[in-house]
């Protein structure tokens, strides 16, 4: 939608005015009047701003880090693997479309609702992902797909200081849109969303924004609500080899059908900011081990500068204190494992108890295997980081993420 | 902080480094050492994205929207007009420093926490602007301040639907916080809640997207989450004498002290957009009376059409419906009275009694008196607006923003 009036946009617009039986030549002339106006969304120089999304690996997980998230979890209503896989052709079908920026089309019987809810009509594709995955509970009994759950995908177990709200816990799929462009990330949920009624309802809805880990080295390292640096090592779509190796399911496993997937924990992170912001610099940077303004390692003095977790002060003790958050979790501590961090700020309101904010880290991580990867971490983690003081875990998910569609093909094509 | 290092910025990262007693030569060095990046954030060829602060009107109001909104509002808690007035000058100074760009700066002693919480380091002003209001609950009994408040801040009467949470209702103090980077509009109202501790505690927060309107006839038209343009017939900034007219208290009036001022009105406007999206584009247009894909007036081929509300079509009805929304809201039904809005889409997750998505408009409007203006508005269309069987009303604010702050002044002079 932010190019010009190409064939693709065209037919989309015809669609959308064609599905309530309106099109008469004036009002043919009326949608086709829009993409002047359009142009103005995401225009430039470098052309649309469009991932592709039928690619090897889905898109969202590598793709550099966009602006906003919508994330959302959906219980399948529908008995049987038939609707299940209905859905997930008709959703990957409609996301292709959204991810190349298009409108929705649909069936235009009279009386038909609209095939696009049309908010993000004008506002072009803004590089928007969509990311699609399996929780543990679809390869419950009721789809027949027991014998197809991997093995890597095994319920996480409860972790030191957990507080899960269940109702934004779990759930049997999962949708992560992003984008640069917050109404362009939800418009793609909001049309999802539609297209599952009758089959799958929406469980839980979290918008983020503040893209609180890079995935690129072109990007700048940008800040979690803490106000520090976040994902200075993480791993990066300029990797191949290391997301090979710590990201893509290969050939071990149970499961051929993820070879080329990856799993997708997602955790909600409350921070307690009254009690952080509270808190000295110093007393900061001690809990990070991070330098707050630079985010150098403490010791270093820039931000890419290695961290020396053997580094000892004049005062005998290590610079990089034993509790300190980088330690922790460093790929030295945890036996080399590491994940790709893909996680968004989010800011909810006020508790309701407390009347402090409900705000914090939406933590999205990537991974080849989470037993030993995120499960792994996170287990020290909560055990020992000094950090953990001002965090709780509100929510929990996983979610088995198959290799990227190919042209024509389905998300499902991986359980059928 | 998205320019060089001129000499603000260089004081504000003094500060900010200074305040945890670690002022030493070589930590000074590194946070210097961060514009370079800084930069990156929102460096543009027209220079530093700044909404001068100090001016004739508080900005925010006739500023054109920018893309993200957090708007917050407080119960004051300290007894006495002294503390409130205290909290309004900290405030002041603290927004017009964070709408140049800067970090706060504060206290120096030893153990005091950092002055600024930092999530904002290197992200620029992003056209930021931080608008203050007072509820009528300023006016009771509290800070004997009963003979200050304005007869046109008058308690909004109940409208026809109204499921009001009062939770989410009222407040003493409001502050709308508006840029470009939602990390940037949350980091104003953040650090603000911080400076308020003891004084004021927060009593909701509510983050909108997707500017739905827009206030600038440079703007494209954008949409709100029922898919139609939302705020082609805005009032604009390119229009000071409709603002002098619409927005901006004069001369009348009981209190001096609104001269330049305006009032605020908010109201969290939920949508049903599970019933919306199955209705048809015909159903839609009818209930708006505007074509969606081009935003034309019934009757008109594009966007800026005038809206004849007296055409007739060939079946002998008005081409624009009875209940249409924009016949009902025009001010030709209304005495000619309009209203400035500044509303912003939100999503806040799901209902957990329904499923639906618990989405919408946040609304916000400005004019000289809601008495005739918003108060006359939405008792018509309360009763009358075909687009109501669709919307519920969740929250209402009112609130009566004084004029601008002089350089050196406070919010508070008003009420001093």
């Amino acid at each position: 939608m932010s190019g010009g009036p190409d064939s693709s946009g065209a037919i989309s617009r015809r669609a959308f005015v064609g599905a309530a039986g309106l099109a008469s030549a004036g009002l043919l002339a009326t949608a086709y009047a829009t993409p002047a106006a359009a142009t103005a969304g995401d225009a430039t120089d470098a052309g649309p701003a469009v991932v592709p999304f039928y690619a090897t690996h889905q898109a969202g997980v590598a793709t550099p880090t966009q602006d906003c998230l919508v994330f959302a979890a959906y219980d399948v209503t529908a008995p049987g693997r038939s609707a299940l896989l209905a859905l997930l052709r008709t959703w990957t079908d409609a996301s292709a479309r959204l991810c190349a920026g298009q409108l929705l089309a649909g069936d235009t019987y009279p009386g038909a609702p609209a095939p696009d809810t049309g908010e993000a009509l004008g506002l072009g594709p803004a590089h928007l992902t969509v990311t699609a995955g399996f929780g543990p509970t679809l390869f419950d009994s009721r789809f027949g797909l027991a014998d197809r759950r991997p093995a890597a995908l095994a319920d996480l177990p409860s972790f030191a200081g957990d507080a899960l709200e269940p109702a934004r816990s779990g759930g049997d799929l999962c949708i992560q849109a992003c984008a640069d462009d917050p109404q362009v990330a939800f418009h793609a949920v909001h049309d999802l969303t539609r297209l599952a009624l009758g089959t799958a309802t929406l469980r839980y809805l979290q918008l983020g924004f503040g893209r609180a880990s890079s995935t690129s080295s072109q990007q700048v390292t940008p800040r979690n609500l803490m106000g520090f640096k976040d994902g200075t090592d993480n791993l990066t779509d300029e990797e191949p080899d290391l997301l090979e190796r710590y990201v893509w399911v290969g050939s071990e496993g149970d499961q051929p059908w993820m070879r080329g997937g990856t799993y997708l924990v997602a955790r909600r992170i409350r921070i307690h900011l009254e009690a952080w912001d509270r808190s000295t610099l110093d007393e900061q940077e001690q809990a990070v081990g991070r330098d707050k303004a630079s985010g150098a390692p403490l010791g270093g003095t820039a931000e890419h500068d290695p961290v020396n977790l053997r580094a000892v002060g004049k005062d005998g003790l290590p610079v990089i204190p034993a509790g300190a958050h980088i330690r922790v979790a460093a790929p030295a501590t945890n036996g080399g494992e590491r994940i790709l961090r893909r996680g968004f700020n989010f800011a909810d309101g006020v508790d309701p108890v407390t009347g402090e904010l409900d705000a914090g880290l939406f933590f999205i991580c990537f991974q080849r295997d989470p037993r030993r990867q995120f499960v792994r971490i996170q287990t020290r983690l909560s055990e020992q980081d000094s950090m953990g003081r001002y965090l709780v875990h509100t929510s929990s998910g996983l979610f088995a993420c198959p290799r990227g569609p190919v042209p024509g093909g389905s998300w499902g094509d991986a359980l059928s």
